[in-house]
């Protein structure tokens, strides 16, 4: 039972490698910067990227793909902003997989810059499937507390980024930022940490243009 | 592909069941109220065992069987209030089983009166495994946002109880308590809630007596 079940799970995974290879490819080629955003419910993903288009609407189009177990609310959030945004709805399953991304592929127009993409809340099912993003960014809120780094490592080890995010509630939590960062980083020594607050809009500048220049980046590349 | 792995989870589910239905029994025997605590990462399951140790203890033997991906850190804090606590480390999967618990269960002395486990922290994989529990409780935090019931449904239509937590937040946070509680009893008319802060003890004694009368009734019909 329990080789057949390894088995069955190696073969998904190898082919939601492959669909996700072939959407990173076909995304990077028309100088699209794909962004997988993971974290755990709450922390803050939606809002994060209601500040982000503040800043990328004036010059840059974005949109995003929602992925939820149930309901449109998070696509009607970001809609509110005049962002495209498609909703995939799970229906139960835990994370998004590369080939729902597939589904919503035709509908993306070249003429796009960014795309995020937000993964259902789950800081442990989403770590294990590409999407065919160009970066993968853990969020990590104030409330959730400094331990989890170590505890949901996989998140960490796979991300490019660490965002913690609601970090006006520093002051007032016990959470211990620096213990965070540390764990963090000794899982995974490459991790660019972000410190923001989309409530009061801190760090999001900085992140913004980190993205910025990740694209400009691989444009120069694909030239 | 998509048949093959439909049915080894269905085989999968169902021999949880088998061993889940078996535990149940065994610990109801005994006279020991197991409850499974189920939430995303951070909202504050393991900071509530050791307020709900503080009210226990005088009066009733209670132990706690933690479940993490990675680290032995809840166990240890448990263990630091006094109270017998196993440690499952699930080495990447999501959420508990009922044979992890069957591996502690012969560590489980019948003088026990209370058998609280910690799920793995995610809010999505564990609502679908029985462990062998009397009552399941949902945790949702404060800082976690209100539109939470309907967008993770399971685990709270398979709940006994809500146990909102963190409410010291309440003041200063964007969460509608009464939009929360509405959702939830909306896809849950059954659910027993609880309004609670572990910091600022609140809530605390009421959960902890809701406890102690579901054991006592259970201990009347098992008479």
């Amino acid at each position: 039972m329990r080789k057949k079940e390894i088995l069955v799970l190696e073969d998904l995974l190898g082919s939601n490698k492959k669909i996700a290879a072939d959407i990173r490819y076909k995304l990077t080629q028309r100088g699209i910067l794909t962004i997988n955003l993971m974290s755990s419910p709450g922390a803050g993903k939606t809002t994060l990227l209601e500040r982000i288009a503040d800043y990328l609407k004036p010059d840059y189009k974005m949109a995003v793909i929602e992925g939820d177990i149930e309901t449109e609310r998070d696509a009607e959030r970001i809609r509110a902003k005049g962002i495209l945004a498609w909703q995939i709805i799970t229906g139960g399953a835990c994370h998004l997989e590369a080939k729902m991304i597939g589904k919503v592929f035709p509908e993306i127009t070249p003429d796009l810059d960014f795309l995020f993409i937000e993964n259902v809340g789950n800081l442990v099912c989403p770590a294990s499937y590409d999407l065919g993003e160009n970066i993968r960014c853990v969020l990590l809120s104030v409330p959730e507390g400094d331990d989890k780094p170590k505890k949901y490592p996989k998140a960490f080890t796979t991300s490019d980024c660490l965002i913690l995010t609601k970090a006006d509630l520093l002051p007032i939590m016990p959470f211990d930022k620096e213990r965070a960062q540390k764990e963090a980083l000794e899982i995974n020594p490459k991790l660019r940490v972000f410190e923001t607050s989309a409530l009061q809009d801190i760090g999001i500048k900085e992140l913004v243009e980190f993205f910025i220049s990740i694209r400009q980046n691989f444009l120069h590349k694909n030239a």
